[in-house]
């Protein structure tokens, strides 16, 4: 594709938002097209994310002049409005992509329920904040962080390469490709399992504070950027986990066996490599953001 | 005991060096000793955190005109010490505490080799940082942190409330008292369980790089709250898991437990009870601190 001229995202909040915020900062040329509620609408004009907004039922109509699609909802709701557009009348090129923080249902629906014509890229940001909404928007999101792109046909390179160097420009992410399945099976490692296990320390821990009252008062720092994850709303993680808990699953009894291993190195004095090792790990990846 | 005209901090480190900064900044009339390697006294000389310094082989010496000694080495080195100075002789009313992240083993040391005209008060500041060693000193560590004392013997409260007065008027921290068992039991469950999982995390999100390439380029913020302990260097965790494996082997369990069933959950789209428990115990927890 060419860099496109008319680009549409689909629900204007932080995501989306910023996607709107990112392009007018880099100095993106063409049109860019918000579909909101009208609150969502007012405040992405307001705030000069959009430049012009329209209601979700204007999906039919405003897509036939849209270049770039741009799915910014959560990730049912995605697959909900891939559906949809599978009974629209969409115009030849046109690139559709999305944000969802899983890959594989987004891009089963899209290869699905799309028509040939259209070419379906999925993509996810690996950028948020504990904020929501366009009032959060912010156009340095994705500066520097890493974008995934997971499109439906590999084989179609160039569109590929065209998003990709599009999203580089405007949004100075970095991007990088994997397939679905490859995606959704990182993301459980780095991001799913890593949710799950802060939100079991607090119910663990809340545990103790029932049998020792004031147990939680001698929490800290290490406590608290531990946990700090399982304070994000859960709405959000519904849809991740309903879409992602065939990869989360088998991880969570990967991480119970290493758990097990070092209960029993702990019980043997003999944690140190272990240990170790995670910290050269971690150090390792200092290099890597 | 009166507020002590004469305190000994027995190694200058971080602890020790704020400890002294704190006292410095918050006008304590009295006379700071340090014992340190000879490179410590220098760097606490000239950092202005004591008054004067000495090698550790003065302990005998000094000890004699100590009104508080503050043990602020490794938990095995603060036991050792203990045995030592149990064969020393020591001035009638002398009041010790220190500042290790376990307090069982090492109470049980006070009681076992101290004699009965010393008084120990065990002690643990809930406060720390990365970086370690007297230059590292931060007058300001303890301020606003819980500070936690474990006295041998509980009845004697009028030391107790003596130490604990001492501390939150030049600390400016806030004191709170356990029992050694009950303070190893919490800490088990808000310190070093989480340093534990956090280790497991970075091993199990390894493990998934070795299939998958690429994977530990997706950590984001999320990976890297969780997994920051796991970072720490290991000499100082030896100790605490030595001391301490007894109440953190049976919490593993405890916590196993809760993935197991989160897993049942997840596997049934039925998390949102526990994950809305969760993020609420959290949101309590943001006017504890």
């Amino acid at each position: 594709m060419q860099e496109p001229k008319t680009i549409t995202i689909y629900s204007v909040g932080l995501i989306g938002g910023s996607i709107g915020a990112a392009l007018k900062a880099s100095g993106f040329g063409g049109r860019i097209v918000g579909l909101s509620s009208e609150k969502g609408i007012n405040t992405a004009l307001s705030r000069n994310l959009i430049d012009e907004g329209h209601p979700y039922s204007d999906l039919s109509t405003v897509v036939k002049q849209t270049d770039l699609l741009i799915l910014c909802s959560p990730i049912l709701t995605i697959i909900d409005t891939i559906k949809i557009l599978g009974e629209m009348e969409l115009p030849n090129g046109l690139v559709i992509t999305d944000i969802g923080s899983t890959k594989r249902a987004i891009v089963d629906a899209a290869n699905k329920y799309l028509p040939p014509q259209v070419k379906f890229i999925g993509g996810h940001p690996m950028a948020g904040s504990e904020r929501s909404g366009p009032d959060a928007s912010d156009p340095n999101l994705f500066s520097g962080a890493v974008y995934v792109l997971t499109p439906a046909d590999k084989n179609d390179t160039s569109a590929i390469d065209s998003l990709s160097t599009f999203l580089r420009k405007y949004l100075r992410c970095r991007t990088v490709a994997f397939d679905p399945a490859t995606h959704d099976s990182v993301v459980a490692a780095v991001s799913h399992l890593p949710h799950i296990l802060a939100s079991a320390l607090v119910l663990c821990a809340h545990e103790r504070e029932k049998s020792i009252p004031g147990t939680l008062t001698l929490a800290a720092s290490g406590f608290r950027d531990v946990t700090r994850i399982a304070s994000a709303k859960y709405d959000i993680w519904h849809d991740i986990f309903a879409t992602n808990k065939e990869a989360i699953i088998p991880l969570i009894d990967s991480y119970i066996n290493i758990l097990n291993e070092l209960k029993t190195l702990l019980s043997n004095d003999a944690l140190k490599e272990r240990f170790e090792e995670a910290r050269s790990i971690k150090e390792s990846m200092q290099t890597l953001t």
